[in-house]
C-alpha cells in the first residue's frame, strides 16, 4: 500500500491507497512548526494513519510527501519551506529513519497536480496544468501522463510572469507578477477585510453591488483568466484545473473565469478556436488531491507520473 | 536517407542526412505560389536533391516537410499557410503520390526546433525552447528529448500572450499581443525604413546615437527576454535557442538580451537563481535548422524526436 502525505501550513493530511489508486484511509493532523514541528507532526500522521488502516509504517509500500516549499526530490531535501519555518531540512532522509519505509519529497502544486490528474480520472497521453490559487499562484504540470517538473523544478512557476510594469512591487524583486493581482494575498491587499478568506468577502460585497468590489473582482478574475491563456498558449495542455484555497469559493468562481474567456472568444477568433472555456474546471472538491498525488509519486524519483504506476 | 524540406516564404531548402543525422546534400530553389506552386517546387527541390546525392525519391526513407503554418501532421493536411498562399491542401498526400516515398508535414518552427535541438549535439533528458523571431514570433517546444506540440498543436504560440493592455490590436483579434512588441513586423511598424530588414536598420540607428532608435531598441529586447522568461517560467527548459530571420544580426541580438535578463537577475533574486543569461543563445548560424529537423520528423507522425531516432 503506498501512502502520501500534504504537508499544509495548518494541517497534514494523509492517505493511504491501494495499486489502482483507490483511498484506503485518511487521517488528519496539525502541521507543527520548524524542522522538529514538522517532522514529528509528519510521524503521528503516519503512525495513526498505519493504526486506521491496520499495518505499521514499515509495512508502507512507500511514502510520498507533499512540501508547501522548494524542495529538491532527487536528494528529498525541503530547501526552503517559509510557511513550515524550514529552511534546509533533509525530510526524506529523516522520516525514511523514524518510518522504516521509502519516502520521496515533492513540491505541493506539483503532488497536486499529479493528484488531481488521477482523481479526475485522466491517463496518458492525456494533458493538464493544475493552477493553484492559494495565498500565492503557481501550477503543476502533467504531460502525456507525467509530472513535468522542468529542467531545475521550476516549471509552472507562472506567478512570477510580470504583467503589469506599473504594478506593485513582488517579494520576488520583480514589479506587477500575476502572483500579485491573481493569488489570496492580491486580494487581502486590494480589498483588505482582515478575514481569512478575502476572495470569498470580496465576491459577497461584490453580489451585493458595491462598485469597488465589482472593480477590484473583474480585476481579479481576469487575471486568473490570463494564468490560463498564459499556460495553453505556452504548454496546450488539454485542460487547466484550477485548484487551491480560493476554489472552495466554487461555482461563483468558475463562472467568472468561464465568463472571460467567452468575453475574450468574442473579440479573438484566435482564442475562440482555443476554445477556453470548455478547458477550465475546478479540481475535486473535498478530495486530498495533494495528498493522493504524493502517494502516486511515492518513493519513484524524479519524472514518474500516474499513468506509469496505475495498473494496466 | 531520410530527406528535410524547409518551405519558405521565399525559398525551399532540403536535405538529405544520414542514421546519424549528418547532412549528406542540400538543395535550394524558389518557392512557387498557391497550392499547385507550392507542390511544383517542392517536388522540384526534392528530385534535384535526389540527383545530388545518386538516388531517386523512391530510395527516400522519408520526407518530412516544415510549413509556415498551420498543419495537421496526423492526416498531412495545411490548413492554413497565408505567406504561401494555402488554405487547406493536403500536402502529404499530394507529395507522396509524386514521390512514392512516405511524406509527413509540421509546422515550421517545431522542425525548426527538432532541427537546432539535434544540431546543438542535444539529447534526452535535456529540454530545449526554441524561440523564432521572424516576421511574426512563436517557440517549438523540445521536452526531454521529444517534440511537445500540446494537446492542440499550439503549444508554443507565446507570440499571442498580451503583455501590453494599450498595445497595438494585433491579428489575432487581441491586444499588445508579445508578438506586436518583439517581432520583425513590430520593429518594421515601430522604426519603419522600408527595408527588408527592420530590425538591422534599427539597431545600426541606434549604434550612431539615434535617441528615438535606442529607446525602441530598448524596448524590443525587453519584450524579447520577456518571451524568454515567459518559456523558463512556465517550462522550465534547459535552454532557450534563438532562431528566425532577426538572428542574423547575430552576437549584437543575443549580447543585447543577455544585457537585459542580466539587469533583470540584479533586481530580483529569483530570476538571479534562475542564471537565464546562461541558459540563452543563439540557432547554429548557417545551417539547415528547419530542413533537418522536418527530416527528423520523417514519416514518424506526432511527438516523435530526434532522441528516439538516433542510434544509441
Amino acid at each position: 500500500m503506498r501512502v502520501g502525505v500534504d504537508i499544509g501550513g495548518t494541517k497534514t493530511e494523509a492517505v493511504a491507497i491501494d495499486a489502482a489508486g483507490a483511498v484506503l484511509g485518511e487521517v488528519r493532523v496539525s502541521t507543527g512548526f520548524g524542522a522538529d514541528g514538522v517532522v514529528t507532526s509528519t510521524v503521528d500522521a503516519l503512525h495513526r494513519l498505519a493504526d486506521a488502516v491496520g499495518v505499521t509504517p514499515r509495512g508502507f509500500e512507500s511514502i510520498g510527501v507533499g512540501v508547501p516549499g522548494a524542495v529538491d526530490p532527487l536528494s528529498g531535501r525541503v530547501t526552503h519551506a517559509v510557511n513550515l519555518g524550514l529552511d534546509g531540512l533533509d525530510l526524506g532522509t529523516e522520516l525514511a529513519a523514524r518510518l522504516g519505509a521509502p519516502v520521496s519529497i515533492e513540491n505541493d502544486v506539483n503532488a497536486a497536480a499529479l493528484g488531481a490528474f488521477h482523481l479526475l480520472g485522466r491517463s496518458a497521453p492525456s494533458s493538464m496544468a493544475y493552477l493553484n490559487l492559494g495565498t500565492g499562484l503557481a501550477a503543476g504540470l502533467v504531460l502525456a501522463g507525467r509530472l513535468w517538473r522542468g529542467s531545475r523544478g521550476t516549471a509552472g512557476e507562472i506567478g512570477h510572469i510580470p504583467v503589469d510594469p506599473a504594478g506593485p512591487l513582488c517579494s520576488c524583486g520583480q514589479r506587477g507578477c500575476l502572483e500579485m493581482v491573481a493569488s489570496g494575498s492580491a486580494v487581502a491587499r486590494l480589498w483588505p477585510t482582515g478575514t481569512s478568506h478575502p476572495v470569498r468577502s470580496l465576491f459577497e460585497a461584490a453580489d451585493t453591488g458595491d462598485v469597488l468590489a465589482i472593480e477590484v473582482r473583474e480585476r481579479f478574475v481576469d487575471n486568473v483568466a490570463s494564468a490560463v491563456r498564459v499556460l495553453v498558449l505556452t504548454v496546450d495542455v488539454d485542460d487547466v484545473v484550477i485548484g487551491g484555497g480560493i476554489t472552495s469559493l466554487g461555482d461563483p468562481l468558475l463562472a467568472a473565469v468561464h465568463a472571460v474567456l467567452r468575453r475574450w472568444a468574442v473579440e479573438s477568433a484566435f482564442l475562440a478556436s482555443l476554445e477556453l472555456p470548455d478547458r477550465v474546471r475546478l479540481a475535486p472538491g473535498g478530495l486530498p488531491v495533494a495528498a493522493v498525488g504524493a502517494a502516486l509519486i511515492g518513493s519513484t524519483g524524479t519524472e514518474t507520473g500516474a499513468a506509469e504506476r496505475k495498473p494496466a
